[in-house]
């Protein structure tokens, strides 16, 4: 892959709470990895972009593709409620490739628009559809982590597997994701309430063997916590539970983490294991506003997430501005210790601090993967010129759907 | 007026929490009014949409067309910090009648695109641009009210007047307003803290004297109402001070209320003084969530507003999604006896619920003024049809600008 340089006016973040900005710079690629940015023309093609924001691309710690088909529906209810209305009878229908074919492609196409250029996803149960979806991620240019998700208890017969089901579906799909050069398959157990303790541990036991990444859901609802607390009366908490199987750690993430305990909040930040923030999600479904202040205080590793369909929105601009919205609700109703995150700290989260996941991701540092996205740059409605920060900042707020002109992932070009 | 009549799919709402639709019906308009919705076809010219969503105009009760050129900017500081930092140097800029004739062609042409109808819009304390900005209004076909804001005290030296000064330009903005049709002039004195009390007595005969409507902020921040209870120590409350100079009643709107004591919730609710709840605005500004449910309870009558630039978008469909979002946060953390906003009641609140502030506005009974919004109607990336109000509510959830296609005003066509 020959080397290139986008110019444009070019920002990103390398420490939270910092930016960085180069107005009419020049971000050089060299084999698929951020070579250098500068204010200087170098002796590369140059890709002219005007006055275009150029931005990392951005992570997306946790989504479900499947229920992307009716994102932004029936958010009058509460988790558990939802699930069951809405969400298991979606899914079900993902069993049928034809369907998951139609939904996956708008799915993809719709992702490829966004600004996010990493993901760990979730698919449903079913082996031959979560294949399909990595198919289609892959064609699109995509890097990232897709799963067939695990449920052998507490859930619907249509939308259940038998324990040994479960692990040779698993196995199964282990097997054809070998296929794929850059989508990747993680361990997806749903969530302790629809695993049985043997198939945590056998997820647990197969996850440690081949060294797989691994996603699932934590402490995100408090009726969710009660039920744990009992499906598991011998662990000390939900997330010392996930621990006991080997699920945490530096390649596990861990979606929403809204109710988190002290002791919780130390595993997760000793085990390194990723919190996927997904707020406009917590907000729909009533489950509260996790403190995220505390958790990146206390040294965790924190991305943000769409979680689709439980957030309405594919964007992860949306996300950021929610995020910055519930961690200012949080300040004034909860805790006035806890201050509220900033636009910097914002977009620290869903660039590097999400990315980081992935490897070298998010960031323009040198030696980064070139996940890049370009913004269409005209200002919103504003009179006077303003600078890249306060562009990005007026995107961020105002559009639901970021406007993106084009967007490259480790170098290569799929917008 | 020739009477027509629009086909597509009608949604819109008579009573807070229940919703109507005609799928494939005709929504009849005579002289401005409306006159039927139907499933048959009328004997009138039809204007064909297909199977557009058609909703009634929606109604903004509180926003600064000033604020709106760093609309979706400066949102990491709290209310006083950030009027002192960024909103009135903005607002001296409009002194100067050609900053003022730019930023407010943009405003104006923004809003057209919106699916909003009316408004109660502030201006600057200069009234020539407010003049300025009512005429770009009336040529963009809107209904509304625009007031030349009042302040006298505590206010920068660049953005104030005496006392007389602001009297005599008051009874002036009344005097060229007359020339207008459909927008009209709103007494505007900005809040307790910036009009003195001589000021504040003189505009509440004014107001008294021309049965004008009147706009103003009450209970925003928990700052702003400590320093009127130092300015206005004789007084029981904020919400009391303004009636004292007669400021309460059915054509006055009060911004924010998000701390209401008791006492004010049962004044606001006896005089009918309107609650223009800004969502955005007040978890933008940290000010924290009014207890919207607890109003409505009390028989207070309620719209919505975005607050530009306090709100980030000049559109209501984001402020409906705010709404529900903040009353479910308000429900988790605060108060478990005030139950969330739904979607209909969203709904309700920014159609006829804001929409009565300006007479029989808001919804499609027979009578009412025929503000009418035409929306895209195509499903957003779903892949079974949807009935009107889940189209409706996937385009509130999913688009921070909402799609409109068309709008009537009283009858006539503005896009």
């Amino acid at each position: 892959m020959a080397s290139y340089s986008i110019h444009g006016d070019i920002i990103w973040t390398e420490r939270i709470g910092e930016i960085r900005s180069v107005e009419n710079g020049y971000l050089t690629v060299e084999d698929g990895k951020i070579a250098s940015v500068s204010s200087s023309r170098p002796d590369t093609e140059i890709i002219e972009t005007g006055h275009s924001l150029i931005i990392p691309g951005l992570s997306d710690l946790h989504l479900h593709a499947p229920q992307y088909a009716f994102c932004g529906l029936y958010m009058d209810e509460e988790l558990l409620e939802w699930l069951n209305a809405h969400t298991f009878p979606e899914e079900a229908k993902y069993k049928d490739l034809v369907y998951a074919d139609g939904a996956y492609s708008i799915f993809a196409d719709d992702l490829r628009k966004s600004p996010t250029t990493r993901f760990s996803a979730f698919a449903t149960i079913h082996t031959d559809s979560a294949i399909l979806l990595m198919k289609k991620l892959e064609s699109a240019g995509f890097s990232g982590f897709v799963g067939k998700v695990n449920m052998d208890r507490n859930s619907p017969d249509y939308l259940s597997e038998t324990t040994e089901e479960s692990v040779t579906e698993t196995e199964r799909f282990l097997h054809e994701a070998e296929q794929f050069m850059n989508v990747k398959a993680s361990i997806t157990p749903r969530f302790i309430p629809s695993c049985s303790e043997p198939l945590l541990k056998t997820l647990g036991d197969i996850r440690r063997r081949d060294a797989l990444p691994l996603q699932s859901h934590l402490d995100e609802n408090l009726s969710e916590v009660e039920w744990v607390k009992e499906l598991c009366p011998w662990a000390s908490s939900y997330a010392a539970a996930y621990c006991r199987f080997g699920m945490l750690g530096k390649s596990s993430v861990m979606a929403h983490c809204v109710w988190l305990d002290d002791s919780e909040i130390k595993l997760l930040s000793e085990t390194g294991t990723y919190i996927a923030h997904a707020p406009s999600s917590n907000t729909n479904l009533s489950s509260g506003i996790a403190p995220v202040r505390k958790y990146i205080d206390a040294g965790c590793s924190v991305g943000l997430a769409t979680d689709v369909a439980g957030g309405s929105s594919l964007s992860l601009f949306r996300i950021m501005s929610d995020a910055i919205s519930v961690s200012k609700l949080r300040w004034r109703l909860v805790d006035e210790m806890e201050k509220p995150l900033t636009f910097r700290e914002a977009f620290y989260l869903a660039s590097k601090g999400g990315g980081s996941y992935f490897g070298k991701v998010g960031s323009f540092e040198a030696g980064y993967d070139a996940d890049i996205v370009v913004l269409d740059g005209s200002p919103l409605s504003v009179l006077d010129s303003l600078a890249p920060e306060e562009r990005l900042e007026q995107y961020v707020y105002r559009m639901a759907e970021a406007p993106v002109k084009a967007k490259f992932i480790k170098g290569r070009r799929v917008l």
